[in-house]
């Protein structure tokens, strides 16, 4: 039995061929409606497309000590010209992995990418209030609610909830 | 001269050949690097790809009694999915013709065909903090100020300034 400790996450850039292990979970969490205000029925073509991303924004994945990838991020400018010193970025956690710390490696990865590269500060356009995982573990790594977007998101068994715009500086 | 009252401005769907009305002060704007976060060094057909987008979203234009393009805009789902039914837009009108209504025509319009299109809001994601008549002439359009993003925008002569998430629901 693997190890499930996050200590044994790795953070690696995603290859092409990655793409095979993502897209079962990310249309597995896009389908089910809950934490993205994305198409629920897009076709694995603009997944990829909207998902594996180059520079000047990146992609990566999480493994385990096996290389089975558990999560991934992608991570970008959230605005360009003027507004290009504040960057974003997107998780997706295989609901598998969930509790192993995948999203927490992701997230601190993410922010040293950020610090890293130049950015100024991070935010997040658009988490489901009741996805209480994620705005936990964002809050727990610096991130403070801007504001609730009134009933922005329709969700399946809530209705219509808030979207948080989040936010930390670097 | 023509009359410069707003109940002269116009507005109708843009058609492909408005582009080259369109571009000048588009250009002009984006290169002021003051009112929008997008590339201020961005080719013409990037700009027409961005701006002149088709269903389900719109652009339209605003044109005086001659068909003179004063201004545009364009409108559209803010989010996919569980996240459809709140709408945003954008909107560019010719710094010549500043005063004259025509964002305020363009504004109402979007109102009404994001409430005619059976949109529940409407969302401004990046309103620059400085830019007063846009700001003013939103809130007397019935938006209120969810957040500012701190120093999210780097504007010419003020230095890192704040971007407003705006929203109305409808």
């Amino acid at each position: 039995m693997a190890d499930e400790s996050p200590r044994h996450v790795t953070i690696r850039e995603a290859r092409p061929e990655d793409w095979d292990a993502i897209w079962p979970f990310f249309r597995q969490i896009v389908a089910a409606r809950e934490t993205y205000a994305y198409d629920p029925d897009m076709t694995e073509a603009t997944g990829r497309r909207m998902w594996m991303i180059g520079p000047p924004g990146r992609t990566v994945v999480a493994t385990d000590a096996d290389g089975v990838v558990l999560g991934t991020a992608n991570m970008y400018a959230n605005r360009e010209g003027p507004g290009s010193h504040v960057a974003s970025a997107s998780f997706m956690v295989d609901p598998k992995s969930a509790g192993r710390g995948v999203g927490r490696a992701l997230g601190e990865h993410v922010i040293d990418w950020a610090r890293a590269t130049g950015f100024r500060a991070i935010q997040f356009n658009a988490v489901v209030e009741t996805n209480n995982p994620a705005v936990a573990l964002w809050r727990s790594l610096g991130f403070e609610v801007l504001a609730t977007v009134p009933e922005a998101f329709h969700h399946p068994r809530h209705g219509y909830v808030g979207l948080l715009i989040m936010h930390r500086f670097l």
